[in-house]
């Protein structure tokens, strides 16, 4: 057993983008840098999050169009091909972890198997199986420990009938049927990928529509395209029980839509519901950092309530993207290195891998309106977009808001094909003041999806070229 | 028979890219419009270019797709899914001409259907089977009747054994193997296209590489991959002679490949070579328009030899894209209502649909060394891509070519996934001069194939994030 104090400029507790990329930043700024990680290398993102859930998405969708081709004769081949979707899920997890494996190695950064917690502010010990088997002095620590799921109450999974996402990935059946709780983006990505294999799929969501962070228009466009994919919807929903039927291999879902009481009965339900910062067994009181609500407590400059301590990622809450632990990451370890920088979240875009896919950043027109009083909505629909039309996939528009008077991009949302790559053009236009009147300027290549941002620009000012009107 | 004048603000002859685009533009700024077209509504783009082309690289890369599955127990289904990739494409033709005609129709341009020919620089005549149908005579005319393949001489079409991409489009049958002349993008994506229904194709090109005006490194690459993928590939190669071997249903094509002669029997050439201007029957020189060599000659506001008269698009040479004929339509429009314009083609993005995509705008890497003698280069390749990763579409890079002092970016390459999307981030740097340097304070979405352009700007100051290395 090893217990002599090893000493490091920063230890990082988690190994997820939040951790990984701050190690990777530092090492590369010349810190030795310890990592501790109590569970998989690379965090949820690499290993149950935004890695495994793209493939997925992305093979079903290929069976998808398969199906629609007409040249599957024999339906029973769903299964294979659902077994052939999980492991290609499985080799692109390797992938990124070997990856990461190596970035690890070649930036020279300590790798720490184990449970970390807090002895003290500086020193940290790692136990495996209830054993120190480490004990590190940090100049600095960084917490980028993640989130895990709350319990709700009336509907705690017990890993057969109720599942959480972890247990989804490790299916070797398509269920029957599946009801996912929680209608965010995450709920309905898994609502599309079990379409796509033909479940019937029922999704319940607690706020009066799903996506309740994305722009209404897009929120109520979805429930549309979920709808005609014949997801059963309910919102404003709450899950007043759950019953398993161990006979019929089922399970009864007792709900309150609005004051009326409905069932739904499947063979499993996943709960994609809220989410708490994982502090357990960190020991936060001995390092004197604060909690705030269910996340780690920090200021501007990612730092928490103990000076020499840092947090980043999902466990400091405010919205749960790799990009944006990857942001806080950066801004972190430039304060840890004497480079004073804050965070500003005005620019993060926030992407929905579904069928169609969707995008945001920026203010939505609700929130703008609000801020603005008046604002200016340029639009453009696919349907008239060349690319669009060439490759049958037409559904969904681009919609920029900006300020009517210098015409500042203040939000860009978008639904259809390519939304969570062409949501960057409105994250450049918006991070370096390129006004919409400015997008004129532009030459966009035809025929590309990116012409229709390009064209609703243009329509704010009711000049875009191939806009079909009533 | 009608045979008096009729006026208008602007007389537009050809309803390709350049002709539409600019008679809408100058349609919503209030001028009267008369568009004339001698063949299909919408020219070479609509009908025989960019929109037909993309619905078969789509579809044929889908059918690879389902065929790499194992899915698809027998080939012979390969010939329907054909005929009805054929059919998507005329069903995506009828979609955007019929958008076309109620754009046309809801700005009220009058639209004759027949050949123009000038009786002098304000008198337009349109004839329909050598019959003069109309007279029109416009204030201010713009001339964009596109190109068409100039002849060669030893490789003449027959529409039979030697064929255009005309008669490509009609096809009805899988030809049993190919022979392509140019190795140029259209080239290239035509290979591409043949090669994912499994036609063996041999690629000639007269240049030393294929994709002669693309960065050198995305050209090498490309050689390869369509090597890969069993396309025989000659450079440095000209056409003898082409024979005819009516017994065998084949063609002979004798190859001058650097002074060493080759034959190559295949069942169809499809010549993809050089275009000139198409001004036949245009009687220029009752206009006082002048050429210059095959193509109409403008100033940089788009004006020709005669100062009433205009000219944009594939007639004026210079590249021919649909959103280069777009954009000069744009700045002849504006000089034509009297708002000073210049055209300026620093800013223009290249795209070459084939599998995998590839893209360039601004400077290749050795026209960048040749003008500031050093320069900085980032690279990323889509390997360490998460989203390329987890979608298994990993061929490829995006490179960025910046000026060592500012960091202006002077050029963007990308091969690989969504290139002819990804391209306009570059668009958007370069013309509102984002630095390389400015591209860390963008916060770009994980997992996306977009973050592989922010790597490679980090990877300019070897702060890329994700980088393999060896």
């Amino acid at each position: 057993m090893e217990t002599e104090h090893k000493k490091f400029d920063l230890i990082i507790i988690g190994s997820g983008p939040g951790g990984y990329a701050s190690a990777i930043l530092s090492a590369q700024k010349g810190l030795s840098v310890a990592l501790i990680e109590k569970r998989d290398l690379g965090g949820t993102c690499l290993n149950r999050g935004c890695i495994p859930t793209k493939t997925l998405l992305h093979e079903a969708s290929l069976w998808s169009l398969f199906n629609q081709s007409g040249m599957i004769r024999n339906r029973e081949e769903v299964h294979s091909y659902f077994k052939k979707t999980m492991e290609k899920k499985d080799l692109a997890i390797r992938q990124v972890v070997s990856g990461l494996q190596n970035l690890l190695a070649r930036e020279q950064i300590t790798l720490f198997r184990g449970e970390a917690s807090f002895h003290n502010p500086t020193l940290v010990i790692v136990k495996r199986d209830g054993e120190v088997i480490d004990r590190l002095e940090g100049t600095q620590i960084l917490i980028a420990s993640g989130a895990v799921p709350k319990e709700i109450e009336t509907s705690k999974r017990d890993g057969q009938w109720i599942i959480g996402s972890d247990d989804l990935l490790r299916l070797e059946e398509i269920p029957s049927s599946l009801a996912i709780i929680g209608g965010g983006r995450r709920g309905v990505e898994f609502a599309t990928f079990f379409t796509h294999f033909g479940v019937p799929v029922t999704l319940i969501e607690r706020e009066n529509r799903i996506l309740p962070k994305m722009d209404r228009e897009i929120s109520v466009r979805y429930k549309g395209i979920l709808m005609k994919n014949r997801v059963k919807v309910f919102t404003e929903t709450e899950v007043l029980s759950t019953e398993v039927l161990e006979k019929n291999r089922s399970i009864l879902l007792t709900l309150n839509q609005k004051g009326k009481k409905e069932t739904v009965k499947v063979e499993k339900v996943l709960v994609v519901a809220e989410r708490k910062g994982d502090v357990e067994g960190l020991n936060l009181t001995h390092a004197e950092v604060a909690l705030k609500g269910d996340f780690i407590s920090v200021d501007p400059f990612m730092k928490t309530s103990m000076p020499n301590i840092y947090a980043v990622g999902d466990v400091v809450g405010r919205g749960f993207y790799a990009h944006k632990a990857f942001y806080e990451g950066r801004v972190a370890i430039d304060n840890i290195v004497g480079k004073e920088s804050q965070v500003n979240y005005r620019v993060i875009p926030i992407c929905l891998y579904g069928h169609p896919e969707a995008s945001s950043v920026g203010m939505t027109e609700e929130e703008a309106l609000n801020q603005y009083g008046e604002v200016q909505v340029g639009k453009f629909p696919f349907m008239a977009c060349g690319r669009a039309i060439a490759e049958g996939n037409q559904e969904g528009m681009v919609k920029i808001i900006s300020e009517k008077k210098y015409g500042e991009v203040l939000g860009l949302h978008i639904l259809g094909p390519m939304a969570t790559e062409l949501v960057h053009l409105g994250v450049m236009a918006m991070k370096h003041e390129i006004g919409v009147e400015d997008l004129k300027e532009l030459i966009f290549a035809h025929p590309t999806f990116s012409e229709a941002f390009f064209e609703a620009g243009l329509d704010t000012y009711g000049e875009a070229l191939h806009m079909m009107k009533g």
